[in-house]
């Protein structure tokens, strides 16, 4: 079983057919959740499922599972997801489902002895199309309110409930998925980096020691508008003026004393918003993001203290609410050192390094250990149509998921 | 003639007339330029005009006139606009054209001898929602370039020209009006301040001593967009981040070493603008302005070099373009010590101050010399519904024009 490896012609055949749905005429994939693009991907993974002689099933939350039965109940689960933002690329979240599906493939092929049970998955709207990331995952582990699901809309302003529909499911199969997830003793998940760190080194396999967790806050700076022409500098409550002055104060203060740590200011609003007219209102976005819990937390408060401080020194008020949330988790020691010798089996250069990016793993840790795989990102880029990735890199990472879960399903 | 006072009640009532003209279900007035209120606003001032027996005239580029011929036909001028922002307010503009007909019907009807010609006047589009502030005062003293005007577009991408033509006008037409210009004597203009200094000295009367030169520039630090969570702070080539600090910086440079000059960011666009992605590009409006024109120049230079600095030292490019620009000016030392003679026989407080908003006087200064007079703001506000003013600090202003025209054209 040592010498067993993926059919990586088949996985590279799986990837362009999967990479040509969706194609946007803007550039790149677009394959939200429940899409047409989607829908067209979810029944051509299925049809891939069932003639890799899989057993397929679909949860209420839409997961899609390919399971290869072994003598007990107790599932190893691979996987990721194959929905996109909008005009992103074709490797974030499928070559972590297919090369699952290459690897039960592979597994089912050879006979591979199995004592637990296999399955492959690919969840619902990782992404956060429609309602916050990882609808699927948080679903199937149980992390999802009722209360706040039942009156969900899109950014877009359309009810959860009526896309769900379309796909014929709905709120209450959405919040029923959990009671359908079997035992769990793994999930293992491939992924592309986002980021620039093992194109840099040279490695091919990225070893995730731990997932940030991340505050989302939409936020805004209140003061006083006013003409540009009349207003004396020293007078003015500008909303703007402020909102720099924290960025600039809050970005220093995480440099410094949360090292490691990232504060983002994506979007901005001024209003009125007009050349000649002192911004009376800003509202931003404000994305912080940790890989320790506590250092988390401190970040949050100091940040959110800072900011009312600088409005309040400068005469404005801020306002703040929290838009999203996920905790940093650490994944699984056992199954990191399982993944370390494996490399060295293999000949495989690795690294560890944390993720700054969130993935379905992260949920899934809830409810089971789990494990990354990274690849590298060619340029570091993801979430646009130039996202690329190195065949051999993913060849790689593929073999090393198939002895892991050879491994895992053994014991 | 020491003794001859405006009517102020038929004033009160005219601008109660006009102010019920392009009324807003969203909020106050908003009467643009050649829109259907201030094609109907034209209307009522024509027959105001002609009510009174002064001879209307309409130029090239829509500006009213309303004359009253003195023995030789120099002209002593005075007015301002009629023409709202958007969800403006009653008093911006009006009032320094209603003061003025109330001082010309005043004048004709006590019959009192003129040596010089006086003339009302409406300027077209003060409020530049069309192409840029004063169209109107811009083409009566030939300060329009032909080749912008022929291609100009509003900034919904509507031609100039076809907006011209609903009024029986032309680009064309537009560029022949400063060669219908009579010769000026003088140009005074009421209006109000639209800033907090005359109400909170308690005074009822502005003489502006200089109007503020601006320079507008559209602007854009160019960096590189990264995911929020898996690009460390210090590889960032945030855009937004350096943004914040040229902001804080170029403002503290103007008021610390351009103490009286001015500079806002009014408007911002952060690109692609998504809460987990730094922005690698930022858009931003650029409002500088100043009483003196070497000062203007330098802080110009400065601020923009400051930029660049900014941008390189933190590895982004700037971009800029410049999109408006006006001198400083200064008005004129004797028909000032006009007004402050008249001010201290008709008992009335003055102070002299500089106007950080730009006026039509500003663009007239280039023809002949300008006064202005304002009235306080109340609250300093202005382009709001919720512009006001006080009564008897627009009688009293009345009054002080009316006894200047007299005092300009007796001469």
């Amino acid at each position: 079983m040592k010498n067993l490896r993926v059919n990586f012609e088949r996985l590279v055949r799986d990837l362009e057919e999967l990479g040509a749905i969706g194609q946007d005429p803007k550039g790149g994939i677009s394959r939200p959740s429940f899409s047409l693009p989607d829908l067209e991907a979810r029944r051509w993974l299925r049809q891939k499922i069932e003639e890799a002689g899989l057993l397929y099933r679909q949860d209420g939350a839409g997961n899609i599972f390919g399971r290869l039965p072994g003598t007990r109940p107790l599932v190893v689960m691979a996987g990721s997801h194959l929905d996109t933002v909008l005009n992103g690329g074709r490797y974030d979240g499928s070559v972590g489902v297919l090369a699952a599906l290459e690897c039960l493939r592979r597994i089912k092929e050879e006979k591979v002895p199995l004592e637990k049970t296999l399955e492959l998955v690919s969840f619902t709207d990782e992404e956060g199309n429609l309602v916050g990331d990882f609808l699927g995952s948080r679903a199937f582990t149980g992390q999802l309110l009722t209360r706040e699901l039942k009156t969900a809309r899109t950014q877009f302003g359309q009810p959860l409930e009526e896309i769900l529909q379309k796909a014929g499911l709905s709120v209450d199969s959405v919040l029923r998925a959990a009671g359908e997830r079997p035992d769990l003793a793994a999930f293992l998940e491939i992924h592309i980096e986002q980021g620039p760190v093992l194109e840099e080194e040279g490695v091919s396999i990225g070893l995730v020691s731990s997932i940030a967790g991340k505050r989302y806050y939409q936020a805004t700076f209140v003061g006083r508008s006013g003409h540009a022409g009349t207003t004396p500098l020293e007078l003015r409550q500008d909303a703007f003026i402020t909102l720099s002055d924290f960025a600039l104060r809050a970005t220093q203060l995480v440099a410094r004393k949360y090292y490691g740590n990232t504060i983002t200011i994506g979007r901005v609003l001024l209003r009125p918003g007009s050349f000649s007219i002192i911004p009376g209102e800003a509202d931003f976005t404000l994305d912080l993001r940790s890989q320790e819990p506590e250092s988390l937390r401190a970040m949050e408060e100091e940040v959110l203290g800072l900011a009312s401080e600088v409005a309040s020194t400068r005469g404005l008020s801020f306002y703040h609410r929290l838009v999203d949330s996920t905790e940093p988790v650490r994944t699984s020691e056992p199954l990191l050192n399982g993944l370390k010798a494996l490399c060295q089996e293999l000949g495989y250069d690795y690294r560890l390094l944390p993720s700054g990016a969130g993935h379905d793993a992260q949920i899934l840790s809830a409810v089971c250990p789990v494990a990354m795989i990274f690849i590298p990102s060619v340029d570091g880029l993801s979430h646009t149509p130039e996202e690329a990735i190195n065949p051999e890199d993913l060849e790689k990472a593929a073999n090393l998921l198939l002895q892991a879960l050879i491994s895992l399903a053994s014991e």
